[in-house]
């Protein structure tokens, strides 16, 4: 299915639609306000606009601070009494509902039918595959606008937004999903399957479950495990992800000397997840993409990026908190 | 075994010996000089000078930055041509030799006995138990001083310390290097029982084996997962661990609405390691750690500080990285 000509490019888009205004939906309101553009909104809640109102001034210090667009306004928003009317004239559609697959269901099929043929419609799910979410639709034209753009709480502070297709998602709509989330300034990973978690949430989910069978076993308690990461490992993630972490981890010889010389750790019960076996193929991959991660920067200039990087959050989370107690 | 009298108060530890002095150990001696104490080492690589000397100069500049004690001195640091003499005077003694266990054995064992009876013996490895690597010794009083202090790397930018005594430890050991560790500003989680890879790096390994899989069945790229992590939760990991943010996820009812109301999502595939049962009691200790967490702070001040802190860490990444390239 090819993009409709009518489209135009993602910077035209001057007009989003919220559909839905929880916490989260009201979070991504407050990102496209600060990004300049105006929204429109709908939510069924009696006091929605009293918590859009009270998410979008608790939100707007930090989308300040952080640097709006011009022309940015947080009053540039409107709820309506229908999810027509608020996707009337929206250029995209941010679906922010709660988590229940047969509320999306139902919701993602009127989003379809009451937008035209060059809005794209992103559902903010942490869990649903469109795929699953589309399947009742008849019309194969609406259910190729469907994707998932799920981005991470809170939606004005964290840039990862993960966007993927359902089975009957057109390739244009993923691509320019991506695009427009990239246009307003955020961190997009396209992924090309639907997988149950998608990325970020499976390598939490990870951590979150061992961190369950420790504590259900003794092993440690919730603020033992909260502070192994806040002041060990947790310091290191927001400049070097796992990858690059391990990479630096090897010294000069990188992930490969890493894996070369760790890989029989891989059996040792570290954690109740079992490792896969580490093949040639598997290895040759890491070493490749933790050199895609490392950009070409020698590995003095990496560790030298993460000292000063941990330093400096150091003092920031210190600062942070020093504000909330005085 | 009771603590000898004549140890003291760990304030009166004025010398240290680090025994190996790779990567790690002169992580450590950086930091204990930056502290104000004088060590003594020992290693038995032919360039331990220069590469001891290098480490610690590159360390400097950022320990300046954190904070120097009174009296600290880059060049505080003696090498000594044997582990006998490098211990001798000295009221702590860090191994950091490589990980492999005979080596290990045969040197906490020849610590042991070159060592007074009021000195710690804490070893940095990364996963070999304490039980296992003094079980050797014939010594009961020397293996009693023998304890594991894991610290994270680089060591004299992360403040974990992970210690943890083997069966025939004193408590008294595992109690003054704790105390001796927290003296000298680390963070210590002191365990009660020996666990394979402690907290932190379960934690760490259950992200990395779920990443692993995800690159062996072309479900993401390294370099996506470290993006998943950097632009995503590694950005709250540095102020709220993985349980304080469920407790944050949970909105005004924090972790008990968190696991009542998700509590089904744990039996969801959203990574290849199955949860534990939420029992009754499970669900009540995560709640009650989370309050300790939270540290009776109410949720719009958790929020405000999580905020605040991401924003900070942010803009110190960003810092960071862009120093790498002018």
């Amino acid at each position: 299915m090819p993009e409709p000509q009518q489209a135009g490019p993602v910077s035209g888009i001057r007009t989003v639609a919220a559909v839905g205004t929880g916490v989260i939906g009201a979070g991504w309101v407050a990102y496209f306000l600060s990004r300049g553009l105006r929204v429109r909104a709908w939510d069924p809640a009696p006091d929605a606009a009293d918590t859009l109102r009270r998410i979008v001034d608790a939100a707007w210090p930090a989308l300040t601070e952080l640097g709006l667009a011009e022309g940015a306004d947080p009053h540039a928003v409107e709820l309506f009494p229908t999810v027509a009317e608020a996707v009337a004239g929206a250029g995209f559609v941010q679906e922010s509902a709660p988590e229940d697959l047969a509320l999306k269901r139902s919701l993602l099929a009127e989003l379809a039918a009451a937008t035209g043929p060059d809005v794209v419609v992103a559902s903010s799910t942490s869990g649903f595959p469109m795929t699953d979410m589309a399947q009742e639709i008849d019309d194969a034209a609406g259910a190729a606008r469907l994707v998932v753009g799920h981005p991470f709480n809170p939606p004005y502070l964290i840039p990862l937004v993960e966007v993927v297709g359902g089975e009957r998602t057109a390739a244009w709509v993923v691509s320019r999903a991506a695009e427009f989330y990239r246009h307003i300034g955020k961190s997009v990973i396209e992924m090309d399957r639907e997988l149950p978690g998608f990325i970020a949430n499976r390598l939490q989910e990870a951590i979150w479950r061992e961190a369950l069978h420790m504590v259900a076993e003794g092993e440690a308690t919730p603020e033992e495990i909260d502070r192994s990461i806040t002041d060990g490992p947790g310091l290191r993630w927001p400049v070097h992800g796992p990858c690059l972490t391990f990479h630096l981890a090897g010294g000069e010889g990188g992930m490969a000397h890493m894996l070369d010389h760790f890989g029989p750790s891989l059996k040792a019960p570290w954690t109740r997840l079992d490792a896969p076996e580490l093949t040639t193929a598997l290895r040759d991959d890491m070493v490749a993409g933790a050199e895609v991660s490392a950009g070409g920067r020698p590995m003095a200039e990496l560790v030298a990026e993460r000292d000063r990087a941990v330093i400096a959050v150091r003092r920031a989370v210190e600062a942070a908190r020093a504000a909330g107690r005085s």
